[in-house]
């Protein structure tokens, strides 16, 4: 379980610089709730007058932080955010949502703030009582040891199986004032429900009202984290939220509010794109990303499910890990994929290679011509499926051994 | 790609002795079209009078032979089916569809019937062009050798990527006659489109219309091969064809046809039922054979939904390749089908070991207590989802190195 792995063959340089963010203190340390010599518990504190935005999984059997999580959005201002990794605390009954409760509790009472406006994240394996005990008995000196600077060390102890640690910061401009957005994320399997899971919190100085923060985060994140796939499994627990301390200087509200936030909106997308794409290059096995453009498609959400498709194809998965332009597979996962497409006048290439079009494989098509970018790391897919102008892109990586070394090894 | 697979751990113990079905004869041979020593095209003759029903894919990019059957439903009475393996003739364009002409008229020509009648299949590697001179050479020496009890034989030429050939035969009465239904099928990943797809070709010597046929056998495939999964991609070629000769002693219609074809319609149903079972034994790299039983959910339709989801997860696949009793990634697998689902009142066994109930672990479980189980080749989950009472059965196979071997391999 603990078992180390190497770090991913498409992991990033290193963790970026990021700077602090005023109302944003974060620390981290070893609970010991389920992880030994490792920090697996994170607190952060939320200065007055921060509002929150979150997106959180569709899973029916979502886990007891979602559910807890879902009510604060409508309730309190954030003072607060507490993230374990190692135990999920789904599927745990009444016991998980009072786990959940005495953690929102120690954690107000020491940033003196609502219980209601502590949220909580929980990642790990599901269907085991949380110890939380050992969190409360953490908490004090984590808050003692709040800092503006601590952000690999947060990034860090949200982790499960993933190889690195994810982060990310932009600057964007509101009315003139430049403002800060750091974010960090975790996940390796799209889920591993018993050690992995997709989290990402994002954190702004920008004074952004809650309201509008939430439709920016609806946009941006179906075109970064609903447009990625690992494994095609869907966590009990995936949650994304963003919290706005509005510390930064005042910014001229003069603008309409779709102008005013125009800058901060690209900067949001941008940094949510990048950790996605930093989940997707840690996928458990990973060796290849794969990037997936469709166009030609009946709508935005139907090129979005096309690409999911030919992204979740075990067959085109394991082709692409194998340096195969095996694109018979993409035409049959474009097929499955349940929305219009037309067989005679699709267009396939990879890696800008023309293979098909016009529903036939091209005359001068070599595979030769395609095998130099299959050995490569990163692999372009584009399709065009011929009827209409909907496009999108979504972000895969190849199914290898390695996913069923780490899936496939008994828990304990 | 004609590398010899062992035979499935999970195979029958051979292929079954299967009568003769009066106006149905049989041949195959080498047609040399793609394969090399080996059986890979076979013709059948259909006595006049014969009727018909068939089910096909549901890909947006379905193959030349399946557009063609689609229509041939709609003409004449059948008078022949040929089926080659090795090449889809898929995403073929115009050649594709002049490929299935010619073998039709070919065979057409032969048997004495019309081509509009001549039901076509194909199966093996997408995009390429059919070799069809070399399947009109082959034509006239398969119809020198047609005979009543070639069933193996024709079982065994339409493999691809299959370990095993899949036969089933059954008796029924209809009317107070008796009746035989002789079935044989292929498919060995769910679709694996450049060598593998499902097909299954079933005959009856019962005379039945072709609607009460196309009725009967819809609700069955609902049942069988639509219950069934191995890796969740769907092929462009899938096709299920019935004939029905009608060459045994005549029926005493009076009966209501309710109930004049309830036998016959149980065994239709049982022998589907044991050939897509015989196909998910032979999935790709499979070496445990799952059977998920869902019960108490808003419908039948419902409950298949969450067994596919369950089925076809690959973290609940590796799970079981592991031998571990990893029941949250089955409560995760059932969150993410999108069917409404009581997680306070979920309930899961494993080899009916009770394991999780109200939805918390059972305080008794101890995995020890489904280890042998695990170690099987046949494991059984059951999940109760808490909502209503819609019951339905879904079978799979593990996920292994097996299948990313396969899977990898460059074509060449």
């Amino acid at each position: 379980m603990a078992k180390e792995l190497p770090v991913s063959p498409l992991a990033p340089a290193g963790f970026p610089a990021m700077p602090a963010i005023a109302g944003v203190r974060l620390a981290a340390t070893m609970s010991g709730e389920r992880y030994k010599g490792r920090s697996d518990l994170t607190l952060i504190s939320l200065a007055p007058g921060t509002t929150v935005a979150g997106v959180f999984t569709r899973s029916a059997t979502a886990s007891a932080p979602v559910l807890w999580c879902r009510e604060a959005l409508h309730h309190d201002t954030p003072c607060a955010l507490v993230v374990n990794a190692g135990n999920a605390n789904a599927f745990t009954g009444a016991i998980g949502r009072d786990a959940v409760r005495r953690t929102a509790e120690a954690a107000a009472s020491l940033v003196g703030g609502s219980p209601a406006g502590v949220f909580v994240a929980s990642t790990g394996v599901i269907g085991e009582a949380l110890s939380v005990d050992k969190i409360e008995a953490a908490l004090p000196g984590l808050h003692g040891d709040l800092a503006d600077d601590s952000w690999e060390a947060a990034a860090r102890a949200i982790m499960t199986t993933d190889t690195y640690p994810k982060g990310c910061t932009r600057q964007a401009t509101v009315g003139g004032v430049t403002v800060t957005l750091n974010g960090f994320a975790k996940g390796s399997g799209m889920i591993a429900p018993d050690m992995a899971t997709m989290l990402a919190f994002v954190f702004t100085d920008a004074a952004i009202p809650g309201r509008a923060l939430q439709a920016m985060l609806a946009t941006a994140n179906s075109r970064s984290f609903n447009s990625i796939t690992v494994d095609s499994d869907t966590s009990t627990s995936d949650s994304l939220l963003v919290f706005a301390t509005g510390q930064a200087a005042r910014a001229d509200q003069a603008a309409s509010s779709k102008t005013l936030y125009r800058d901060f909106r690209g900067a949001l997308e941008g940094l949510l794109m990048d950790l996605a794409q930093q989940v997707v290059r840690d996928g458990e096995g990973a060796q290849k990303f794969i990037t997936i453009n469709v166009s030609g498609a009946a709508s935005v959400k139907s090129a979005r499910r096309i690409g999911l498709a030919v992204g979740n194809s075990p067959l085109v998965k394991t082709a692409i890990a194998g340096e195969d332009a095996n694109w018979g597979r993409i035409v049959m996962a474009v097929g499955k994929a349940g929305e219009e497409a037309d067989r005679d006048r699709m267009r396939i290439a990879i890696g800008g290679v023309l293979i098909a079009e016009n529903g036939v494989a091209h005359p001068d098509y070599d595979e030769a011509m395609v095998m130099p970018h299959m050995k490569g790391r990163e692999i372009v897919i584009d399709v065009d499926v011929g009827v209409g102008n909907g496009r999108a892109t979504v972000w895969s990586c190849d199914l290898t051994h390695g996913y069923i070394d780490i899936n496939a090894d008994y828990r304990s």
